[in-house]
């Protein structure tokens, strides 16, 4: 059961020790946050965990100087709640006043994955943007566009794909083979726009040198690592260092990865309140004991406990319910079916409300692209 | 002196036999063409002595349907006459009806040798767009542009870009590096933008499907079979496949390869006639004999005189006084100082013609871009 502890970007197994990926990644610790951080349980509860370069983007919300927040999404498989946690900490720093930029992936998922463009460019509007917008996505301040059609103005268009070419000079097949493992000309070409994803919002035809800060999970660092060498390494232009965030993965259903090519493994924000009721029943990995008596003498491990995870990275708000469910689970106060019940709960009236809203955006969508 | 026979795309080596060049590459020669393509001197003395695929291009021609003259320049160096060549069969397409596509190649210079867009957009026009202008270039039924910057059409642009990353799927580094005898990030970037180059103007936002004509020396023929499979290989677009024509090299002054980097090699089209001379008179590699008296005795060897052969390939259009040129050459009534001569008067009166057109074309420049 228990795997050695592997992060690389193709590979996330084992349980994660995130001291430890601070450690070995050369990521500094998020702490100190301002108040408006606080507030936002991603933050206050260490579920964004660590950064590079984040006081940049620290010293422009306090300035009230213009700063960017760059995304990405692959366009495949079901849109989960793994998503949707990234997509939380999205809209809050568009709640912040952050420029968003969002990049589909339909390039890279072309050259890697399926090569229809048509059917990626479906999939990126009915399972990520609508969803997307039913979370609270507003339609202003961002920039969400397909890497296979940057922009209806030429001049942006020519820049961002003459970035990607040029980075081309600044890179070597080695730092491209850290990234992904392996090689092809296919994930070259995906880590050259990659880097233009995260380079180009700081070109003239853009927003002009910017601070930029790009959220990932740890197993995205390498591409981090990349773009700010390259930053260093081109000389006829001039970028700000880029920023990144680095936040905890959201465990799958059976308590290791979220996968979109396991159905066991996540919950779909399209699934019904009852697909969902039975897949937390059927499959969330439980950190209570075997039998009833055994729970009351020796009490549950919320540590491990799907269903108490998700509750604390995405359905309870409050922080004083939340210990309380700590709490009684760990006594043997709370049974499994019971913590199960609670996440249910929410996650009907979530799923109920989630639905209405992505009724709406659907009437919407023709805004935002 | 006599070098191994050598011709890779990075390497262009000893005297070339074209026959085995047909025979080693696959190319087919070019035989029983049309009396339009006989009356230029290109086509009737073998100039351009094979192709692939050219079949498709006289019946377009032959039916009056459009086809397009694809080409492509890089921005290094100064325009000479090896240049001029090739500038005179793409103005023989255009007489005969077809669309040129024309790419400045500054994102593969950026990439392999000057990272300076400028700079380098500023030698594509004034060293080799001036230079077409004053040689003929009509400002009608063509497109001049810059990989950096393909249109100001966004969906252009875009279109020509997508292309460029799709190719990334479909090929492998053992193919660019057979192309390129080794291989770089920027060498594969390189390499897709070329065949998007090729390949892009039968897409939908450019001309449709279409007959597309590639001319090139046979150093490039790795690029034109890529793109030959690519087409193959690509299965979300139906192109034509397209066809090449292979023309031989004119040689260097010396007589082996002309090349940009060493002026000794080469005339430039800003070269004044003095200056010409001097070159043809110090450098130009002479068949001729050793003394006077041995050249009237044994005679000189037109074949391997590199006055005669520019003759042959570019100054002298009619065949009858080139025929008693090479005779008198031969017989050794003709002697090497003489034959300069013939070539150097023809020299003076071209590059005086030019330099007058040229000031007409810089003017003429900006309706061009």
């Amino acid at each position: 059961m228990k795997k050695e502890f592997i992060v690389t970007p193709w590979e996330v197994t084992g349980k994660i020790n995130y001291n430890k990926l601070i450690k070995e990644f050369g990521i500094s610790p998020l702490a100190n946050l301002p108040k408006e951080f606080q507030r936002n349980l991603l933050f206050r509860r260490g579920i964004v965990y660590g950064h590079r370069d984040f006081e940049n983007i620290l010293n422009a919300i306090k300035n009230k100087q213009k700063f960017v927040m760059m995304t990405g999404l692959m366009p495949s498989g079901k849109f989960h709640f793994g998503h949707a946690l990234l997509v939380k900490q999205i809209l809050f720093y568009q709640s912040l006043g952050a420029k968003l930029y969002i990049a589909v992936a339909d390039l890279e998922a072309y050259n890697t994955r399926n090569p229809n463009l048509e059917e990626l460019r479906k999939v990126a509007i009915e399972e990520y943007l609508i969803n997307y917008i039913a979370l609270g996505l507003k339609p202003k301040n961002y920039d969400f566009y397909f890497q296979s059609a940057r922009s209806k103005d030429a001049k942006k268009s020519n820049a961002y794909y003459n970035l990607a070419s040029k980075v081309s000079r600044y890179v070597t097949f080695n730092e491209v083979k850290a990234i992904y493992g392996s090689i092809t000309p296919g994930k070259l070409n995906s880590a050259l726009l990659q880097v233009s994803d995260m380079l180009h919002p700081q070109l003239k035809d853009f927003e002009g040198k910017i601070n930029v800060l790009v959220p990932v999970g740890s197993d995205q660092d390498p591409h981090i690592k990349l773009a700010r060498d390259i930053i260093q390494r081109i000389k006829d232009y001039r970028f700000s260092q880029l920023s990144s965030s680095y936040h905890m993965f959201m465990p799958g259903l059976k308590g290791d990865k979220m996968s979109s090519s396991d159905s066991t493994s996540y919950i779909a924000l399209t699934n019904s309140s009852e697909e969902a009721a039975n897949k937390i029943r059927k499959y969330a990995f439980s950190g209570g004991q075997a039998t009833i008596q055994e729970h009351r003498k020796k009490g549950g491990n919320p540590d491990v406990d799907v269903s108490y995870q998700w509750l604390r990275m995405f359905f309870e708000e409050n922080d004083k319910k939340l210990q309380n469910i700590y709490h009684n689970y760990k006594s043997g106060k709370l049974l499994t079916s019971e913590l199960k019940q609670i996440l249910i709960d929410k996650l009907t009236i979530f799923l109920k409300n989630h639905h209405r809203q992505r009724e709406k955006a659907k009437k919407l969508v023709s805004k935002f692209i």
